[in-house]
């Protein structure tokens, strides 16, 4: 319980690089888990598709993205505050993020099916 | 599946009356569950103290609070960001929101224990 009931701040940033994204795991439980993402100007690779075994549960909180599934739709753009679950084994990629800021995404997996509210 | 993929945002809120809190399930999966909680200068009643069953990682996303343990410390105040792990039995309270904008949190509650992150 050393780290319960201890205060941190999600956008209390270590400087990150150009060329990598940055994730780290907040907390996590049995068959889940709490990460924070961030992205500078990140893309997905030319033709990577994220084809993942768990759901996930993603809120945009600053910066912006670009967001493709593999269903022949255009990318969404998210901006802070937009939130979606993406289904186990829903092939995504993320075209584009914002260059000129960091873009922070909070993201839930859970190894169990995830239902979004009605 | 039909909720998956859709988006929506975290902060286009319904109006919320000045005198309850809104607490609105996002998503679920087994054993564990993601809420928004809207708060408008709510506090806790006098001398109550939440006693949750659930490990609770929360994370405080516009406006403030102050939030106190039942350790004999004074309140925290929270701001944009913040975030913490209160364990189950964690007696903890809310002093204050801010009065003057809604203080929107995010939650994932779990019924098995949650460990921060070192």
């Amino acid at each position: 319980m050393s780290n319960a009931k201890k205060t941190a701040n999600l956008f209390s940033l270590p400087a990150i690089s150009d060329d990598a994204e940055q994730i780290a795991t907040l907390a996590s439980a049995a068959g889940m888990r709490i990460e924070r993402i961030v992205s500078h100007g990140h893309s997905s690779p030319a033709d990577f598709w994220y084809d993942q075994d768990e759901d996930e549960w993603v809120i945009l909180l600053t910066g912006a993205a670009g967001l493709t599934f593999d269903d022949g739709n255009p990318p969404q753009t998210l901006q802070p505050g937009d939130y979606l679950l993406i289904p186990a084994g829903e092939r995504h990629r993320v075209e584009w993020t914002a260059p000129d800021q960091e873009t922070v995404w909070l993201a839930i997996f859970s190894n169990t099916p995830m239902r979004a509210a009605p």
